[in-house]
């Protein structure tokens, strides 16, 4: 175990594009699985990253949004991954609801037990996880 | 149930402020409850927004911090929605807590319970909820 | 109690940096401890912000990933804290991991109990706390 995040999706960086301030980072996971990571100019100075670089993208569970499949919405995140619920663990407020991503990734989002319900996750149930380019941490081993 | 976020604002966008990178949107909930999202220039465009606009603000519950009404702190947040406790929701570790907002709207925060405490969150009381505008996940319906 | 954050440090400011849009303020915690914060220009005139002013930066626990000190990785987050573990609540799923900080400060950090289990978090063990500078929220006493 890497960190503490509960989604540490290795990768590899296809592209790095550079604005004002910052740079986004788009990051191959495999299979069909991308995401996009937005982190300072310093930052991808420091880490080293260029396309083909090694990289691992770190998200915590708390921080994923997730929607239907194909619900009737357009969103402003970046990222949304999509796959099939593979397991919801049910503690007393919070679920953990695990997505198989298209491209064989899985993904573990924190949501609460009446969201659970409210969306009807469950086992099979096709969905949609949002989250911000500004919310994924990149980490390089060294 | 739009998203698994506890926070799903309806609202009409009033104004779309551009910077050199992003966008400030300001949204208008209806009575007197605001509240301002920042996303890229690229989100404005593809989710087509301007003044008059209809769309839905995403807060998940633990992104946001309750502070009380008449504290005697300024903070660096663009959000800062003042209310009043609706219902206190108590769990092992975490409470839920429901403001009405003075303008009608209502808004959900997840804290510990140790600040229910500290903060003497109870029914009644008033409290003010803080967000970052960079927090703020923006959607449309088609 | 100030607010609802469990981690409230009180600071003084070291310098403030202005980007195009956002500035860097550089905080001081006493000891070695120090962090920064991203924050937009009208915050830090709001705020009233500059070299000597007493702020305090609010970090929720949930906004924190936690990793070993000695990994083998590098990481993009601005603020990389360090510490021993001094205590580990463990709840239903989450626990929560207080830091003594090298300099004397105090962190906590909610994470999943497979994280507590996967790390080895426990009394004495050295850890590192990773949160990015853009999760700090400022806030000042009138």
């Amino acid at each position: 175990m890497l960190t503490s995040a509960r989604n540490q999706f290795k990768g590899t960086v296809s592209a790095v594009k550079f604005g004002p301030v910052n740079a986004e980072v788009d990051i191959d996971l495999g299979g069909s699985d991308k995401l996009v990571a937005v982190i300072t100019h310093d930052s991808v100075t420091n880490l080293g990253l260029k396309a083909g670089s090694e990289v691992y993208a770190l998200v915590k569970a708390s921080w994923v949004i997730l929607a239907p499949e194909n619900g009737e919405m357009r969103f402003s995140t970046r990222n949304r991954m999509y796959g099939t619920v593979a397991k919801v663990t049910t503690g007393a407020v919070n679920s953990e609801v695990t997505l198989d991503l298209n491209g064989g990734s899985q993904l573990i989002a924190i949501v609460t037990n009446e969201s659970v319900a409210g969306l009807g996750l469950k086992e099979v149930v096709r969905a949609c996880a949002l989250f911000k380019a500004s919310s994924v941490i990149l980490g390089v081993k060294d």
